[in-house]
Formats: C-alpha cells, structure tokens, sequence
C-alpha cells in the first residue's frame, strides 16, 4: 500500500491531478535539527526542467512541513510534508483516453481499481515520488549527521553507454553528490559521460526513449543492520528499489556477474581493521552477509526501463479491443535515470532509518542485560 | 523480522541446532482441501541428498500439520507446521569456531545479536528455508485450484553455462515441474542441462563452489495484484526473492537488458484476447506494468552466489583479529541452485496469495457500490 | 504510532501549534461518492465553540481533499485531507511553563520525547482527532450507503448524572443523531439531558471540569467482522476508543454490570429471524461473540476522564522538583463528552470499514473453492 | 488476527482439537537466560483441574521450546513454543451439534469462515491462550530481571462479590503472586476470598455460571511507554486484554469511576520523587498521561462474562432456525476468573515488552544527536 517501513514509517499520498502531494513520516527522531531547506535541496535535484535531458515541465516543487517540527528541530511526531501541484484539475478527454498507453500503468489501474481517472495509473505518475524524497531528506539528515553516513546515486549507464567495471570500482569510493551533479546526466564517470549525453540527446531526437542504470553507494552505514529473515537488509533494499517507477531490477554487491564465480574467488576474506575490529579484504558481499550489513560499503545497481511514453504514434488497441493507432502527445523524459538519482537515494536512506532504529531498540535492550556467559561469546578459550 | 506478508501471512522459526523448523500461516482461506502430501511434495524436492550434485546429508524433513486443518480441509485459523531437526544438538566447539567464515553471517549475526550461537549465523542458515517451503505449497494449492496457476522454477544458469535467450523465450510457455525435475540439475533445456551438471561436478571436485540463476515463471496469474505504490507486484516479489539466503540480484521482465533498449521497442503494445480483453503482443513488462500484474506471465530471474562454504583451506581472520587459516570442514552443495527451485516457488506463491486476498477485498468491496459514471469508465462517448 | 488499520488504514498528523493538522486514509474502496462536504459535517459536530458548554474557541476547521478523488468519486488511492491550523505560531513561553500540567501529557511527553514542545504534549492535544473524524466520515458514508450501517454515539453520562437503564435499552433502538443534537449536551433522552446541562454550566462556574460517558450504538453492522485471535472486533474497538484522548475505561455489551450475571441469565438464546438466518432474543453480548459479530446491534461505553485543564490554581512540582503553585490560564471545556460523540462515531466507523475489508477479503477468495463437504456444513443429517 | 505486537511480536496457533497449540514470538532480545521452567510455572498456573473451583479436566501442558535458545540463553532469533493437546482427534457428532451453543462462537465462526469445525468457534477456545501465557512469560522475565517489573493479576470481583475499594487500593501497592495463590479462588483480600469461593461453588452446585473482574497491578514500569498517537499504553492494553475470550470490559486507573469525579479532584498533582525526578501524589491516572507511562504503578481492571457453557438444557434455535432444547453436556469452569489470571499477567507483559523495545529503540536513537537547545528544553531560565 501507501506505507513504507516499520519504526521510521513513510506514508505517501498524491498523484498527478491533485491538489498536492507529500507525505507522513512517523517516528522520527525527536531533537533532529531539521528545516524545509534540509529537504529542498533533494527535491530540487529531482524536478524536471533542470536540463535540456529531462522533460522541460518547469515545476517549483516547494516543500512545507506541516507538523512535527518547532524552532527548527524534529519533535518526534509525525511529520507532513506537502507540495503543491501547480496544475491540479482533471485534464478533458480526448480520442486518445480510448487507449491504454501501451507499458503504462492505464490498463493496470482500470484492472484493479475499476476506475479510469484522468491521470490514468495515478499513483504509479513520477511525482508519486516527491513524497519519497522528502521523507529520504529527513532520514539522510539524521544519518549524515550521527553516523557520518553517505549516501551518493549515480549513472551508470544509459541505453548500451555504460561505466566500465574498473571506473565503476574507483567511483565506489570516490563518488560525492558534486561529482555526480557536474554532468547533466549525473554519470562522474568522465569518459563516459559525454557519451551518455549524446545518447539520450539522440534519442530524444529520434522521439524515442531509452533505459539506464544507477548504482548506488551507501558508505559508513554501521554493522549489525537488517532483520532477518525476511527483512535482510538487501531484501528491503530490493523491495525498496523496486518500488521505484520504471525499475526493472535490482542487484547488490557482485549481483548475476557474480553468479559466474567460484566460491574461492568471490569470498570475501576478514582481515583486522585497526581500530580493534574487522573489515574483509575484497567486497564481493557489497556490505551484506546473512542478511545484515557488516560495515563494509554496500552498494547496489537498479535497472530503470526505458520511459514507456514516447513522442511517436504506436499501433495498438482501444480499451474495447479496437486496433488502432495511438498518436503521440506531450513532451516528456526520453531518459529517466538522472531524475532517478535522489529517489534512490531516498529510498536508500529511508530502508537505512528505519534498520538503525529497529538494531537500536534491540541493541539498547540488550545491553541491559547481565553478559552472557564465555560459551556464547565470539572469542573462546580452547 | 520473521513474519511477510499482510493477509496471508508466514511466521517461520527454527535454525540449524534445535528441535525442530516451520512456520505459522495465518490468513489461509477457509474451506481448501489440504493434507501433508500436498506440502510434503515440495519439501520432499528442497531436501538435500537426492542427487550427488547436493550435500550427501540426507534429510528427511517429514511435515506435520498442527493445527487449522480437520478432515482434511482447511478452517481459516492459522495452520503451523513442523519438521524436526534430526540433529538438534549444539555442536561442540573446534579451532575453528575462532574465525567468522569468509561470506557466512557468522560475524554479522555476531554484531548484530552479540550472542555466537552454535550454528553461527542461525537463521541464515538453509533449514530456515523449509518453513517457506511448507507455506508456498499452501499458498499454491489454491492459487492452482482456483486459478490454474503454474508457477515453475527452473535453472538457467550456473557459473558461466547458461540458457540461451531464445531456448529461455520458449521454455516460458512449455516449461513444467516434469520437465524440471528430470534433471538432477534442474534446467529443462536439453542442450545446457549436462553442461550444467559437469560445471557443478567440476566445482566439487575442486573442492569448490559455483554461483547460478534461477527464472521463475507464473502463468494464468489474475490481472489487478499488487498494491501501489510501495508494495508493488514487482517489489513484493524482489523482497521475497532477496530474502532467501544466498541471493544477490533480482529482475522481472526485460530486467538489466532491457536498459539498453528504446521505449518503441520495450513497449508492449495491446491487442483484444479473443475473450472480451486485452492481452499484450509483446512481454517486456514481465506481466506487471505499474506495479500491478496485467494478466499476462509474470518472469523473473534471481541471482544465487557461490555457497561460502567450501571444502579448501581459507586465509582469513579470527573474530579477535589475528590472521590465520580457516581449515576446510564439512560436506556442502558445490552450487545451491537445483535446491532453491523450489523455494523460489514458494516465495512466489506467497507474494501471490497476499495480493490476492487483498485485491478480492477490494474488488468484493467496490462490487457493493452503485457503479461509477460514464466520465470514470475506461470506454468513453466522443 | 499514528497509523491505525490494515486494509483501511488511517495516519494522521499535526499538534495544536503546526501549520495544519490531518490524515492520509490508504484503502479507500474505489468508486465511492465522496466530496469535502461529506467530511466537513462530522467536523462541524466536533469544533469547539458550539454552545456556552464548550471552549468559546470559535476555530472554523475546514476540510480539504488534497488528493485520491476525481469529480466526486474515490480513485482508491490515498486520501490526504488537510485542516489548516488558525494560530500556527508557538507560543511564547510564560511562567507557567516551568510546571508540568498536573495530568495532562507535557511531563510523559518530556520523559518519551526528551522535548518541552511549545505545545506541551502536542500529540494528546484535541486537534489531533480531527483527522480522526475527518477519516471516520469516508469509512461512514460507505458503511451506511452499501451495508445501511448507522453508528450513533449520545452522552449517556455527566459527572453523577447519568441515563437510567430503562432509557439506554430504549435508546440503543431508536437513538439518531437529530435526537442527539436536539441537545447542547447531546444526550437524547429527555430526562436526563437539562440534568447533564446543569451539571456543566454548575462545573463550569466552579472553575472545574466533570468526566461523562458516551454511548455508541451501531446498527446493521454484517455478521462475520473481526479476526480472532488479537483482532477480534472489542479488542479492535477497545484500542480505537482507548486512543482516543481522556478516555479511562471501555466495555462492550453487559460489560462490567454483566459479570454480576449468571450465564443462564446472560447467554443469547437463537430464534430464527425470519430471512432465513438467526438473530438473539436477548443482546448481552453487545453484537459480539467470540470477537466476531453476530449481526445483532453492537453497543459500548467509554469513559472519559475530567479534564485536566482547570481554571482554578493547582498546588504541584515543576519540572525539577519545586513545590508551588500552578496559576490557571485560558479557558476550556469543563466537560469532553458533548464533542467527543463524533470522535468516537469517527473511530468505530474506521474500526468497522477496516474489518469490512478483510472479511470481504476472506469470503471473496473462499467462495472460489469447490463446496466443503457436509460434514463441515452447520447442518448435518442424523 | 493472530499476531500480536510489533517489536515484540507475538503469534499463536492451535485450537482444541488439533494436534498442538502454541506461539512463536519474534523480537525477543538476545542473551536472555531461558529454560522451559520459566515458562512452564505460569502455564501451569493457567491450567485447569487446580482446585475444585475449575474444570476437572486435568492437562499437563508442558511446554517445549523448539527454537531461538541455546545452552539455556535466548539468541534473538524467534523462538516456538509448543504444547501437545492431549486428545487432538475432532470428536464425532451428535445431536447437540444441530445447534449454535448461545453465547458461543459458533454462530460467528460459521458465518465468517463458513466451516463449522469439530471445536466450533475453534480460536475462542480457552486453549489458544496458552501461546499467549507461553509469551508472556518470556517478556516478563526480560521485565523483572531489567527493570524490576512486577506483574500482578488477582480476583476483584465474582458476582456480585467484590473487593471493598478501601481493600483494593491497600492491595495495588501490597499485593504478591504468592497471596494471590493462597486461595483457589486468586483473590488476596482474606475476607472476600471465602466469599467468592463460596459463590463459585453455588454456582457449580446450580449448574450455572459466574462473572468476574480481574485487576492487574504493574509496578516499576519504566516512564516514556506508550506511541502516540493510536499506540497509546492504555490502547494497547485495552486491545490486549479485550482479545482474551470472555471479555466484555476494560479500565484503568479511574475508569468508569473516574468519570464522577471533577477534575480537581481527579487531577495527580506532582511532588518531587526524592531521585532527581517526579513522581504523583495520588495515581487517578493509573500510571498512564496522554497515553505514555509516567513511572508510577499501573493498574486496570477486566471484566469477565459469565462462561456460556452450562450444565443445564437451554431454550434456543439450530442452525436452520428450528426452535428447540440443547441438552447441558461436559463439565466446565463455572467461573473463568481464577484461570483468567495468568492469561491476563501474560498479556501485559507482552504488551510492556513491545513498548521498552520501541522507546529503547527511540531513546538510543535520540541520544546519539547533539543536546537540543535550551529553548526545548524542559527547565528554561526566565
């Protein structure tokens, strides 16, 4: 449904052709130092308009919050963000309401609810997502600020343009949000950035559409996250990701390449990690074993399908099973991956939030107790 | 935690060293035939030994119905099943017990419990899997009555060798659990099967490990399942799929490929299916588009590591940081992909159950209402 | 936390001093007619400023649909509603400050959130139920217009003064809300009311506030709501009403007089009903049995505590401990009852919607299996 | 349905006749020290055949941990608890099955399932409380060793037989699981004990039934329990309380009572504790202000119907409205209060156990950001 984590709790509401969009966010932390321009910022880098790549729809998208906040700290009540849409009435039919969009969420939407509004599968509308990055903003705030957290979304590929494996593995550890904005197409990968661009130009000029991935790097993120068994922390991830408009799949650390090694090469062996723990050497894992982070960066790859509305007429069928051709309308993304950007992130962030204060609870529970004995602890005499 | 699910909901228990493992079904629609062999068939094909590409350990994993059952018909209370553990005891402690295995959950259950149990990484543990095993053949015992809907699991992947695109396109019309099982490897495709067999063979002779891929496909799923916008179709699936242990990507249809492709081509236009609706010519989608399944087939691939455990020597690090080898113990699955074919069915038929019920409770609810008018009907006067 | 449901699920925001205050309902069934009009009644009903028995705030608490609705019907997707907030402004802090308000919520809000909000306990604040009520109204109008459900709530205590049993028998039949609202005090029966109405204004010049007891009754509610075992329908409609702010104790049907009762005396003897079905000759269980209705009335009480905002000055601690004294400020209901009554109608209607759901959920999906035996059918041949 | 809780997550299975009944909880926090005897005593108080004021039948209902403990300590894994039903067959039908037993369940069972089981309203069987004593044992055993929580339930009322108030309040502060077990009847006031005893015997001898209430007394409860807003302590008391069978009401601190008195009479004026902190002069509130524990002792009643089973023929209609006698057979509690006491205990733990893991989580949460300023700060310099 609409609600999206456990203790940190994200409810999102609005679609295309409503008065506003936003969200609730439930159990923040109180004390979180915490204003709109905390939030602006993200939701700035995911409105259209910013580049000639993107749909040239200029939106504000001005955030408010609502509640839960005084003299600019979090009270640890629910939080509601709103932002308003700028054309909020019903559009007028036209010929081309007697087509499902071919790959859009039209049919879809009639299937489950019955109904066909006027911005068709509603819900499934881009800025469904304004809510997700709001609410990502607030959970990133608190994780930057008490973990040193980083989180940075980036393209890595676009159509057949992809960064090679050996500028991906640097990126992993050099990427910031400033090398990812200084292309329009957010790939920092130098070389293949131009490319990137000219294929999405290109298509845009073919009034075709083209899909892309973005790889996402989490770094800092503690030990100890996900719940198993079945909120591992990549499961929610996925989830999470996959929840995401247009994303078609999702991997982590070494993902389906990794399908084609051998245990020996992919293992990632432990090694001492100076301040009195472990790291492993390799990090094939991305930051995930067993279903728990184990300190290391996690990073994770979504596949993002190319946009299903493109500016040329399609051969199709009216709802009523009517052959015929759907003509092209509007202007819109041919790409979508560098809009997708800081909803990965935010999801990334939210999934993060809602993990800490779930160990949290456990950790702080815990340590309440007497010590176990000897047999039951990692280190034992022999 | 332990529970997925919102109307059809598992609770699994049980880790490798105590009495027994199962799970806990509530939700299950009241008045569905149901008696062991209906569940036992399928933990029956997730049980290691049957063929000498899976661990020798031979487990008999019987399950018993305690309770929502009489007469062999289900009454709509929770339903718990159970296996027992043939070997319950907490083993003793070696040398070995000193390193936190490269890959396992040893360390990371470690950081997030603070407890080293017996079998390590507990719940990450295979045996954990038998409680979704039981619970999917529920799921999949009306799924089919009801709807005729097949849900298969195959491989197609193990290390390097893999299905070719096109013998994949046809086996997801033809595939079926014959077809499946008559390979110890279980891929239906007679040209990949044997190459497959002695990739795995190889492996443990090498006293190693291979990862794999394993595409599951579902036929005459209903149109309308999933619940936008974050427990979409797709999303639930990859959370399920990403829970079970040992997987590392998850994609639905045109999946990471199909990036590299253009929205003329990715779009799957409509035409009428010869009963009233649409179906698409294409398949790109993988059956969902938005978030909800369209009613055509829903595919989808997981990735599966190289099992970590590996019969050869390791060079690695005790939990106290001193560097050292870990010495090879035990007999494991050189590749766990034959035996996840069932669990990746189950996981599927659970996903599917829940959205189910609750795309009934919505249909039957909006069904009460006087119907819509014309301006909110799909089919519009021009 | 602030979301309460599973298939009709309700999160609300906002404290006294936010910009706005409101809820997200997630679950809406598609299709219903639905205009801000609907919602704004049951609001009306419950802002202050009605008669001289309530706080003279005159606060106008005009609803909007920020989203989920197109020209008059629910999309099924989320509904936001908003109510803006007319002094949104922290006040300024005063001696009175340093006292934690002898039973209200600013000393546990301190002890759980470790903030002194401008508004004290914000969350236990009175505002927070409009969103309540703003989300009972949708579940209402569908209630009644699909199932003629009528949930009437009347005051049937204030202070000592309370509906003699011979008139709340009557009353649970015939009660609506006109009768209800004939009266400042909204209790219908004649009698008693101008007793209740003395009983405030005599409170009210003694700078003292008085608790009371509402009564709902709910008619034509469908057998066959509530999930056993911890959602049984009390267990659900005790939690909605125990949230509701100043409330100190429930009971459904016989409730606290009924285990004086004898069960040959208490049990509901069955006779046909004359459409083929049962109904009780008597309704001790209140429309409830084993947590699931009967399809006989459902009745409760609740219990609402004095207010804790006197205008008389109080002898206590602050914050760290002092003696001293509390000055009164401002000016309040002496009594919750009379605007409590839609509060409580609000939350038994989400109660009931959100069981409606689930069980057209459950009985949807059965009645797509073949038949039971007869030896599971309730009439069975001897 | 059947599970309870949220951080602490509670879910049962089982009913009369089937095979076993139990719980598996999920949350439990690692490192706990956790044998069977722990569990066992409280499930052995709950069972019948004690005294001569219960049931004859005699169950051992010894319970087993399947899971989540080693070498006697918990892991953090989910834990099962089973218990064998002694006699799993469902019985063979008789004529007295033509009727829905009054006051019963299995009238509502078979219109919400549409099965009509062997046990009839199967899940309200007094049994499927025995996965909540299980659970509830192991919460309070976290309870007590942490936080010193004690946990006491006791018999207030049998009939028309109640504990004076002067007698009760002495009791909430005095009152020992050892006293209340030193009469078969579990109330711990020496002169109405013989009373009530004598009542319940009466009762039996008429081949009738009884009421009763049971008060629970929680002392040493840490402050800050309790989520705002639906979440309320008090809320997730009623819901628990209100999900035991039998129930019919709920209150606490005041309650009903409470609504007679004026507010200045009711409110708990502050003083300081003598630890740094404060604490209440009088306890109207019953430990509980705007829904969140203030440290001071919680207590709250249950009311109890009296049970439906009786051992005399009774006037009612079967299933297909014919009118007619149903014969008394069995032999059952002619009072269920006694009994009842565990179950209750049981459920306040769990329900307290799921509020430390929330605030603890919160709490550990807040505590690693920056001081807030002073200006949110409870004491501010004027």
């Amino acid at each position: 449904m609409s609600t999206f984590g456990s203790a940190f709790r994200v409810t999102t509401y609005g679609e295309s052709h409503c008065k506003s969009v936003g969200c609730i966010i439930d159990g923040v932390p109180p004390g979180l130092a915490l204003t709109e321009a905390d939030i602006q910022v993200q939701l700035t880098r995911r409105r259209p308009g910013q580049s000639k790549l993107t749909t040239p729809r200029n939106e504000a998208d001005n955030v408010t919050i609502q509640s839960g906040c005084e003299l600019g700290y979090t009270l640890g009540t629910p939080i509601c963000l709103t932002v308003p849409n700028q054309d909020h009435r019903p559009h007028d039919y036209s010929e081309t309401d007697l087509y499902p969009r071919p790959s859009h969420a039209d049919y879809t939407y009639m299937q489950k609810y019955g109904i066909k509004a006027s911005s068709g599968g509603g819900r499934s509308s881009a800025r469904e997502t304004i809510g997700r990055v709001a609410a990502g903003a607030v959970a990133e705030k608190y994780l930057a600020e008490v973990h040193g957290v980083e989180i940075v979304a980036f393209v890595t590929g676009v159509g057949p343009i992809q960064v090679s494996d050996a500028a991906l593995q640097q990126l992993l550890g050099s990427v910031t949000r400033e090398t990812v904005d200084a292309t329009a197409v957010r790939c920092p990968d130098a070389l293949t950035a131009p490319l990137m661009h000219d294929e999405i130009v290109s298509c845009s000029e073919a009034k075709n559409s083209t899909g892309g991935v973005v790889t996402c790097v989490i770094r800092n993120a503690p030990a100890g996250l996900g719940e198993p068994c079945f909120d591992k922390l990549e499961a929610r991830l996925a989830h999470a990701m996959m929840s995401i408009p247009a994303t078609k799949g999702f991997e982590i650390g070494s993902g389906f390449a990794g399908t084609h090694m051998r245990g020996s090469e992919h293992n990632d062996a432990f090694v001492a990690d100076g301040k009195g723990g472990l790291r492993t050497l390799s990090n094939h894992s991305g930051g995930v074993q067993g279903g728990i982070s184990n300190g290391q960066t996690i990073y994770f790859r979504v596949a993002f399908k190319p946009p299903a509305t493109i500016c040329q007429d399609q051969s199709t069928a009216t709802y009523d099973g009517q052959g015929g051709v759907l003509a092209a309308r509007g202007r819109h993304d041919p790409c979508v991956v560098p809009r997708a950007v800081p909803i990965v992130e935010a999801m990334a962030a939210i999934v993060l939030m809602d993990a800490v204060l779930q160990q949290n609870g456990r950790t702080a529970t815990r340590q309440l107790l007497r010590p176990v004995p000897d047999e039951l602890k990692a280190i034992k005499p022999f």
